[in-house]
């Protein structure tokens, strides 16, 4: 999956925001810092931190994303991004040898470095999060979409709480949705609300992009679902089937998969909505949006 | 191990605070939510939340534990000790089946409950922060001295790697200064430090306390070293000889025990020193600094 080319300029200035604010590989210990640089530096597509230039750009348009004031936020969810990655992966979870088609981080350097490099990059991007340049009050709102979003109630770790135990089970489409809403949209939706937040949006407009960021995400994990079914290993660039073999809880699983494509279309089309009264300014978050559920690997 | 009586008041508003902040056993996903509490309320003694109240009050003598503004710091801190353990408990680090007498998390609900319950935690604990009662800039210092103080570079997991990357080695005395300081003394430093931003110390009582905290907080380590050679299982409540049996490195190991109780000594008294320009205001610090050498469990 590449993002259209319009974003490269966006994803040249996370990766180098991304190198910057991660302690050298030198630095001590240097086993853990080598291990977060690997996860971060995988392969990632960094569609979250995007997502959080862009809607920082609505209201700040002529920001260069090097120097947004969103940069921070949108570097702190990359990196509970990642760290939610490297945890998932270990073996007591999905058990996963592989990302990206490289070795998964316990894999490269151990469990123990691995659970410790996402703690260490949890609590980086929180202390990131408090050295963003905006004011002291927008920070405080970044901080609080943030941490709810990856926490555990109706956030990332409830949600991949509730993913694992689905596994094997029939689940109720009200489960199967709390479950992408907070394994995948709340993060979404933070990285939308805090570009906002950080470029000084006022309560409407954040409270419109929470909304389309959190039904966006929602329709990014139905897509994810789908391509699961559709798409080969190598158009993937991971196992593809890996749902059905591990009897994970998605969309084509309980709704097949000409209504779950109904379904990406229909959320893809209400969180475009939400952008209609900031008209041509959110133009490159309405093509990333439409991106997100048309990409084919 | 029990703190002097007149903490008693401190430690019931601490586990009450503790309780509020959590989310509910019947809250989703049920799981998670069980499991942090277990964690929380295996029979810690709120040394760490204690600190914070207590810094405090040298500069609100009057506020009561229950309603102080120090309490979100405190308990933010007391979850980031308790992620700690559930992590450090886990088969991939130091594999430990007991903590304080009962089942570890992961022994209790499974090492993928377990290491979600510490994400869990450590979210929650910045989410709090976020919501303290003190002004946008107090609240922003706290995040930036309790964020620092967990991470990876001169922070708590900083110091577990470097821990787990001295078992069975020789340690020369900077490497085992290193580990004592990030793995304990830094975040020990942060409750005090956040204890007294959080009431509105100046910059210059602030580091002071900084200094202390991490002082006494190195002496509390040593102290530990120390009582796992001397004390028994029974007295500590966890199995003695530990630190020997898993080739950690120690005071005693590196400096042999009558030198250990001579640098803790000297560490102690180095901490209180600290507290000279506080005067009859720092009488209930001073003590808990007492307390924490001279401890036998």
């Amino acid at each position: 999956m590449n993002l259209p080319d319009f974003f490269e300029q966006d994803r040249l200035a996370v990766d180098s925001a991304l190198d910057r604010l991660l302690p050298a590989e030198t630095t001590e210990p240097v086993s853990i810092h080598t291990a977060m640089r690997y996860s971060v530096f995988a392969g990632g597509k960094r569609i979250r931190p995007i997502l959080c230039l862009e809607a920082a750009r609505i209201f700040e348009p002529d920001a260069r994303p090097d120097t947004s004031p969103a940069m921070h936020a949108a570097c702190a969810i990359e990196f509970i991004h990642t760290y939610s990655l490297i945890h998932d992966d270990l073996p007591a979870l999905d058990n996963d040898d592989l990302r990206r088609g490289k070795p998964t981080c316990h894999k490269q350097f151990g469990e123990a470095t691995a659970i410790l490099a996402g703690d260490g990059l949890l609590t980086l991007a929180f202390q990131i999060i408090g050295e963003s340049s905006t004011s002291a009050e927008r920070t405080l709102a970044i901080l609080q979409e943030v941490s709810s979003a990856a926490g555990t109630v109706n956030g990332m770790v409830g949600g991949q709480v509730a993913d694992l135990e689905s596994e094997g089970k029939r689940v109720e489409p009200q489960t199967l949705e709390y479950i992408h809403r907070s394994k995948t949209a709340a993060l979404i939706r933070a990285s939308v609300s805090t570009g906002a937040i950080s470029a000084g949006a006022g309560i409407a407009d954040v409270a419109r992009l929470r909304k389309f960021g959190e039904t966006i995400g929602w329709a990014f994990q139905v897509t994810d679902d789908i391509l699961d079914v559709e798409e080969s290993s190598a158009a993937l660039g991971k196992t593809a089937g890996k749902d059905i073999a591990q009897k994970k809880a998605t969309y084509p699983g309980v709704f097949g998969v000409a209504q779950s494509h109904e379904i990406a279309a229909k959320l893809a089309n209400d969180a475009i909505t939400q952008l209609d009264s900031f008209g041509e300014r959110a133009s490159r978050l309405r093509a990333l949006a439409e991106f997100l559920v048309q990409r084919r690997a």
